[in-house]
Formats: structure tokens, C-alpha cells, sequence
């Protein structure tokens, strides 16, 4: 039992209006809850306000409860790219409080999310979300959609890790 | 003649391997070239640390010129989709810079902006390179083309200001 047993990831679901977060804990090869939610930002801002509040908050995350390693959704092909070139931009600053504050942040496509958490790539969402509830003793499958995704890149994040980190 | 009549405005060519800048004033309705040039990232470089690199050079631009407002060219849609989110993550630390600043930055079309130096918005790029070194009254075009195209983004941006900025 060394401090290496404990890892804690904090996953990112990237957004412009709703930017999810979850923080796991492992210890010893069982995961724990810490910590999840939404930063959340209003569409009738300008675009610099609104990406220099999901700067800061995600910086106020990192600072409360310095995790050992961050994991983040890949970009994925958009049918309307214009909406996600301001998801991008959020996804640039998100990076920047990473680098800023020292934690490293790994990326993760959609469908190695889903493997790592449910065991198959081709899961459906609501199967991510009933394994996120499952792995971490929840009553209920958590909300919303968002943080439930970032509590799934958190997770994956751990499991990628290998043996010092959560294995399925 | 008061401070409201010059004013002093930069240009920004949004990348991720090279940004270019431009600084330009106006004053009593005529354009003087400040300065210009290219901040770039190596592309070895993980994606966090070039975004904050490019963090740092805008901070520091608008830290030792003060301009007084900035501009930059709107994404456009890009046939390989994928090749813009890095530029997108580029604009979202570029946008964060100018917002920590406190110096507002306009966004343009790419026809503004060739409206705006040429009087025609579907000028060549060339012809938009020769008109930024004519109003400028430079020797030669400007290069890297990233400087040239930061430059028509500046001189865009005090042209859309109107009586107190720059009218062709």
C-alpha cells in the first residue's frame, strides 16, 4: 500500500454551454466517487467571456482537488462543423488550464471510452451510463448527460493506466 | 486632433504551427505599419504546450503594443475537418488572451476583410497582399503570407471603426 495504489483522474466532457467534469479515485483497484458536475455558460455572452469562465473554473478544479491525470473526449467528426468550431475553442483553453496547472491530459476517442467502461466499443450511451452508476456504487445513473460522459472518461482514463491504475 | 483619432489596432492570422500578427495605427484618417510578424510552434510539440506558447506570445503582444482593439479572420469551413479543430483550440487560447487583456477582438469574414483592403471582396490573394503593402507604404509585400493576411486583418478592423478609424 503506497501513495502509486491511489490515482485520481478527473474526465472532461467538452462543451461551450455545458462542460462536464467528473473526478474517480482508485485505490488499490476499486474506483470511488469523488466529485462531479457542469460548468455551464450562457449563450447570449460573447464567446470570450464565456471561454474565459470554463478557463477559470476548470483552473479552480484542478486547484481544489489536484488530480493526478486528466482524460478528454477526442473531437469526432460533427455533420454541422460549424458548431463545433466554438467546442473546439473550448477545448483549447481547457488545454491551456491543464497545461498551466501541470496535469497531464490524455485524449480518448468516443469508442475507447465505451470499452473501457462497459467492455465492448459499440455500447450504446445509456449502457455507458448504467456501467458508470455500476462501477461507482451509485443509487442512480448520474446527471447530467454530460457529467455522466466525463465520470466515463475519468473511469477510462484510470483503466488506461493499467495495473497501478483500474482494470475491468 | 485628440487620442480618439488615432488609434492603434492588430491583426491576427489564426494557426496552430504559425499565427501571424500585424500592427497597425491610424491616425488623422491615414495608416502607419507598427509591426508584424509570426509566432510559431514546433510540430513536435504536444498540443498543450504549443497552445500555451501561443497563450504567452498574444499576452505578451498585447502587453508591450496596448492596441486598442484587435481583429480576426472567422473559421471558414475547412475540407479536412479534422485539421481545423487544432486552428479552433488556437483561436480558443488566442480569444482568452484578448479577453485577460481586456482588449476586445472583432471577428471578419475572409470577404470583409479583402473588401475592407481592396474595396472588392473577391479580390486575390495576392491582390490583397499588394493593396496591405501599398497602404502601408511598405517596399515590399510583407511576408510570411500569415503576416501579410494579419496585417489586412488590422487594417479590416480600423476600416470597420469608420469616421475614427480608417476609410479607403
Amino acid at each position: 500500500m503506497n501513495s502509486q495504489s491511489s490515482l485520481l483522474a478527473i474526465g472532461i466532457d467538452p462543451g461551450i454551454a455545458s462542460i462536464g467534469y467528473g473526478l474517480v479515485r482508485t485505490f488499490e483497484g476499486r474506483l470511488s466517487l469523488i466529485a462531479y458536475g457542469c460548468i455551464e455558460t450562457e449563450s447570449d455572452e460573447p464567446i470570450g467571456k464565456r471561454l474565459t469562465y470554463i478557463f477559470e473554473e476548470i483552473r479552480k478544479l484542478l486547484g481544489q482537488y489536484a488530480p493526478d491525470i486528466g482524460g478528454i473526449e477526442e473531437l469526432y467528426f460533427f455533420r454541422n462543423v460549424s458548431s463545433a468550431f466554438p467546442v473546439a475553442e473550448a477545448r483549447g483553453v481547457i488545454r491551456l488550464a491543464f497545461e498551466k496547472t501541470g496535469v497531464v491530459l490524455r485524449e480518448y476517442s468516443p469508442n475507447a471510452i465505451k470499452k473501457a467502461v462497459t467492455g465492448s466499443s459499440r455500447a450504446s450511451k445509456s449502457q455507458v451510463q448504467e456501467m458508470v452508476k455500476v462501477l461507482l456504487g451509485m443509487s442512480q445513473i448520474p446527471t447530467p448527460d454530460h457529467a455522466a460522459d466525463a465520470l466515463a472518461a475519468a473511469i477510462c482514463t484510470l483503466h488506461s493506466i493499467g495495473p497501478a491504475g483500474y482494470t475491468l
